[in-house]
């Protein structure tokens, strides 16, 4: 049995880690952090854990946490992570990290969209980043993983099988995407009150959202080529989900059935992409670390639909899937089939 | 044109109510006020506000508030409502106050429930519950109004009829509360969260709502008999609406039939009440005044059921049919037919 | 008192346009029809009525409907519309049709996407399109009148500035559109029950939605050029609601600002339409008759986002809205403000 | 591994089941059945076992299933169920019939209730109720198993510690029950839509509900007294959960840690069944096979709170655990920690 910890225990994604955790066969949680004062029970944090697991929540410098657990999957907000990853390295730990801090090869590209200079950025150009369809030759010998972006992971494999076979204009591209509200995270705030998100729909960060240029950069460097899209973000009234359509111009006559045969090609073996000939819907993945994908042809556009689950093959579960890939794990393990 | 300002514009209650009065033929909203800084628009305060009321929220002192408009609805939380209610009603306007604060005709019974010192308990005993199906008679001359809580009005509904005319026992009555989110405010906090109230049910406050020595107040005096009740508040996931199960025994032989009729007789003439041979659903009393009620009576129990929207019926809907009652306005005016 | 009939009276739009009409100044409700056996009253069919409107849904020929009301709105099915129109309007009626049957010019094109052939193909050039933010010079004058489809509406009233300036390439737009369930109808099917759709989002008829043409021909005619769009719906979980991302590329240089003063001369003095600065909710226009919109640029792009309650401005609120220029009453007459 | 059949492969129970028996380590899912034409895979069916079962449904005979499995699950409707289980116990399978067929003890009981006479009346005395908190004794024998009903579980386990310790008024309880929505199944019907559930709460067959009987039986049974309850549903605008709010009157003094006490007393040793400080919410146990609970003791009434997931510990998960009862499998195999 491996030890973990997680940093940062009182979200929405750390709950569906710790669930997903509790039952994989190598894994036993041997500590769980938390800014908050008092060490509450994980039960008072997370009700829905009542009787599943009996560990306080505490707050833990990484020293007393590297001696606690040998594996470690950081989920604080931006920031806070770049502040104990390096220590908790230096601790001889492995990480998974599921914050934006070490998403970005460049400094400078964190600086601009996050608005706050990088304070481990020589770490960046290492940093594996954590989709497990794409880079799964780097990520087991990684001791540090960048977990990606929901939207981003959603929408990456939804476009990658085109642009590295060179198939679509890579600058003109359009990413039309939906999230339920749990993508908003935990914090009390106005925008996420169920009196405003429920019964309502609207687009945000327009143009400005900090998920574009990580897919930008992803599949810029996939595909060895300039990427850009044009990224527009939902909030929708549900819990969790994504959904992302995307507009592409093929480069040369493609059919839908060719469209289909690019995505089924690209991702045979891989055990969580689904190539679908229906219209997926986000329930279809809701609580699995699936994610569905299909696409169409139509007035010389290709459109690209792909789901998943924002919570579990939006974070927490690729993060289980990048964890089984460090440790020599089936890639599937502990997670629901 | 009468000129009314809203004391305190910035909650789902104050949307709702300038919503209704920007339809009503005989009001002009002259001021509308919040404790927030910097006098926002209206319509970056609520929205769906936008080109509809073209006014700021603004800081204003009561004797500001007092010279822009003769009639007040107080739209605050409790303690902030008694704080100015005096001072408006030194300035001879007339109020309607939407919080709790003169609720109750005994200053003890709101600082038990309420755990503030009342500081203007001398009014209390001559401020009429703003109820117009029972009080109809006292509200026309009145200069303060304590409009009703929205689980109150809506238990009050049900039980008055078989209460005064003395067909159950008064000690002996389950009230099963289910309310949408919008009745918990608009002010961030955990518990609202659309992932924690979305896809989830739960009681809340068991034994301890505010709400319960109002009904046990309210039908006790209209009943005149002491009325205790057992009430048990639950949050739904949907915006609005409230259903009140209630459980009772009858004093004597009753039908359904019977039941019926002493609910129709007992309302005859009420515009807002309509007594109903199914099962009525919130949603059949959605964006609107009305209460819909029906009666059952099954393993020796009368069980009623009573359905009104929270924000509408419960809140700013009866507080336009006050406002109509005292100014001598036809008591349906500007209320959606 | 003008005497009004709906002729197909048990759907989400009928309802609506009741709740509407019961509240117009000048109307009275005359007769309903329903294709149900019994004659129903009203308040079976729908349980928000009880106590609001006291009449019979019944199967009324064209005749005795005709004999009732002068003024006709039809909320059938498409086929079964044109089925009854030619009747209604030769017993000297006039009709404002909420079906797909008379939108059309081209019987072709009706043809083509319904599947069916039009058996009142004569009269569709002389129909007028019921939208009336583009169409009020013909509306007063008509007998006939085409209510635009909710996403058409929703669509066309966010592109029209910009393809009636010249403002953008008409062949090369995308409307990324999502509605909310009420627009799939009252008919029970396996893809509307409530465990099908809630906590779902999905897109559906990629490029075969009939709207897709509709948009597509008023946008031509209006713009007086060939306009081509990829319209992509979406099912989203909330009752209503309508919002639509457009994506097109502008045919010269254009700011933001360029791109809100655009709309906001487009429409100015059109009283339901409101440009505004924030990215509009489709709750901030639900239960309203009012069209909500902003735009963004960037990435070399226009974005336009509009949003409408589908229910409201997407179908029986415009209706009203027509019927008030049809019969010279104020545009705005029993629409809540 | 043990081969298993489905036969009524195509509702949400049956959905939840082959989710879970996917992830069982000792299940192989042998067969699926439906008695829709033309053996359409599970994936056109359950869209989201797309990749993850490559089964058909198939019209399959009790001999074909019996020559497939020799355990089965039968998740039909009432009625259809009697039909067919004879014969598969004939084939020596052993059944868990997830219908109300073989709840009953009486056939009177059932014929009362349900409106069909009982085909199968000669089984019902020696058939097991399957609720492994009270019956763990006598599951492990039997060949076929009555899986309880998911108000009813809801209810009984909530009940059982006061009524087998005669610590309440066995007839003077009140079951306040609330479901969410996929309680009421797949097939598609106006009550059941979307635009009719969302945003609405309703209670329905006041008096009339089946599964009242079945808690009655039950609890008498094991309580060995006569129980009468009195039970009211409720549909609730979400998925997935129950909520029981029971009132009681205690037969002696009795305090909140007294009830707290009986119930953790009696439940020791009980994997999936928690009893909490504080009020559950549905939310706590979606998607596990937990039920949480508690208890309040207010104005001398007993009121204990009892939550769970309709589909799984309401009916899949519960069958799961019979299943490893039956079979001499740890009880928890299978089921997600």
């Amino acid at each position: 049995m491996m030890k973990v910890a997680i940093v940062g225990a009182s979200g929405y994604t750390a709950l569906e880690l710790i669930k997903l955790l509790l039952n994989h066969p190598q894994v036993e949680i041997a500590a769980l952090t938390t800014r908050q004062e008092g060490s509450p029970t994980i039960e008072t944090v997370h009700p829905s854990l009542a009787g599943r697991l009996n560990l306080p929540c505490e707050n833990l410098t990484p020293a007393q946490v590297a001696s606690r657990a040998s594996f470690l999957f950081t989920a604080l907000p931006h920031v806070a992570a770049m502040a104990v990853v390096p220590d908790l390295l230096a601790h001889r730990c492995r990480v998974i990290d599921l914050s934006a801090d070490y998403r970005f090869r460049d400094a400078a590209v964190y600086e601009k969209w996050y608005g706050h200079s990088h304070t481990d950025a020589a770490r960046l150009a290492k940093t594996v980043y954590g989709l497990p369809e794409l880079f799964a030759d780097k990520i087991p010998r990684a001791d540090l993983i960048a977990n990606p972006g929901c939207y981003a992971s959603t929408s990456i494999l939804g476009l990658a099988p085109f642009l590295c076979n060179r198939l679509i204009e890579p600058r003109d591209i359009i990413i039309d995407a939906k999230s339920g509200v749990t993508g908003a995270g935990r914090t009390p705030k106005l925008q996420i009150l169920y009196g405003e998100c429920n019964e309502s729909l609207a687009a945000y960060s327009v143009g400005t959202h900090r998920h574009e240029p990580e897919i930008d950069q992803v599949l810029s460097h996939a595909s060895e080529q300039t990427v850009e899209t044009t990224f527009t973000p939902h909030l929708v009234p549900m819990d969790r989900g994504i959904l992302c359509t995307m507009y592409a111009r093929p480069l040369r006559s493609m059919t839908q059935a060719d469209a289909l045969q690019t995505m089924r090609t690209f991702y045979e073996g891989k055990p969580f992409v689904q190539v679908v000939d229906h219209l997926p819907a986000t329930k279809d993945v809701a609580q699995t670390n699936y994610c569905h994908m299909t696409a169409r042809v139509t007035h010389g556009r290709l459109i690209v639909i792909s789901v998943t689950d924002n919570l579990i093959k939006g974070a927490s579960g690729v993060a289980v899937q990048n964890f089984n890939l460090m440790n020599g794990f089936p890639e599937t393990m502990g997670l629901p089939r």
